[in-house]
């Protein structure tokens, strides 16, 4: 099962990184699977200092501010127990990792994480079609290089109403900011296409 | 918020009726807002007997089973506390349910349902597209009489590639279940339109 959770790590300054991630992630295990992009802040945090804290949670507009790499103002954090990271605070589960072993020689990057702590905080609200929607909006926001403006704005349109029907104000508020981010980068992609 | 859940009631004669759900619900707060179609199960039951067990799970298998009307085997069942009424034993939490206030004025009732007793089960997986496409193919199967055949296999078209890639067994058998009612819904559909 892939989980759609956020990743927290420290960079060698103590610069803490929050990053949407989907790691393979099965209830009751002890460990998970992360598949970071070689050239993620989660990846090269976590070469220099194996640990980190994998949350689950409900909060779509965190996931949207993540994805879009500006998460303003950061959340509430505290440290992790038993490794050097950061706990988000108002998260529903947090799992406290060190990663055991890593294979490169893919093209995604594969480290298999021991869990060494967990974190029982709130109840995830349950399945909500809006924050869902948010969900699918912020992972087509990490893709706007790859996919086509017409099809990125036809999917917006598919998901508006649902955010608008079933959700409540953060999860309009992150379907703005996704909407706003997306709108500007195929802009300044159709400006540098232009010729000069 | 509107919550994709599943409610149990109980008709007149004890039989227990389990059926998807989309109440406006807000955490924390002790009551939420039933709207069933008065053509419902749910809506019959509830006017003999006003009370019932509103469950939050990540099942969709359930959700699958329960959206097409054929729940088999019947999943494990408990006596709820405060409420003549069953709670389902896998949910991650149910709140067990008395109709306080009915408004038949509209389109669709509305019937608010005041929180008497509260169970917490275990924890919701968290974000996951596979299980989030069965949810969204499971309304899909519900409206199989008001949207074309060729946008409902479109849609399920764009649904089964998250299935397959970011679920587990649960969710592609619940994917299957629910493409093959629909394909079955619309040929009959197509036999009753031909002229004989």
């Amino acid at each position: 099962m892939i989980l759609e959770g956020i990743v927290t790590t420290e960079d060698a300054r103590g610069h803490v990184n929050i990053a949407p991630m989907g790691p393979q992630f099965e209830p009751g295990q002890d460990h998970f699977l992360l598949k970071p992009f070689a050239t993620a802040h989660t990846y090269a945090n976590l070469v220099q200092h194996p640990e980190g804290v994998l949350h689950v949670t409900d909060d779509v507009l965190l996931f949207a501010q993540a994805a879009i790499g500006l998460v303003e103002p950061t959340p509430a954090l505290m440290p992790a127990a038993r490794v050097r990271g950061q706990v988000l605070v108002d998260a529903c589960r947090a799992y406290e990792f060190r990663i055991a072993e890593v294979d490169d020689t893919q093209d995604r990057v594969r480290m298999r994480a021991a869990i060494v702590h967990t974190w029982s905080q709130r109840d995830f609200f349950g399945f909500n079609r809006a924050k869902h929607a948010v969900i699918e909006a912020a992972i087509l926001a990490t893709r706007v290089h790859l996919i086509s403006p017409a099809e990125i704005a036809s999917e917006y349109q598919r998901l508006e109403p649902l955010v608008r029907k079933t959700g409540g104000r953060d999860e309009e508020q992150a379907f703005a900011i996704l909407s706003q981010y997306v709108q500007e980068q195929t802009n300044s992609h159709a400006h540098k296409a232009r010729p000069t």
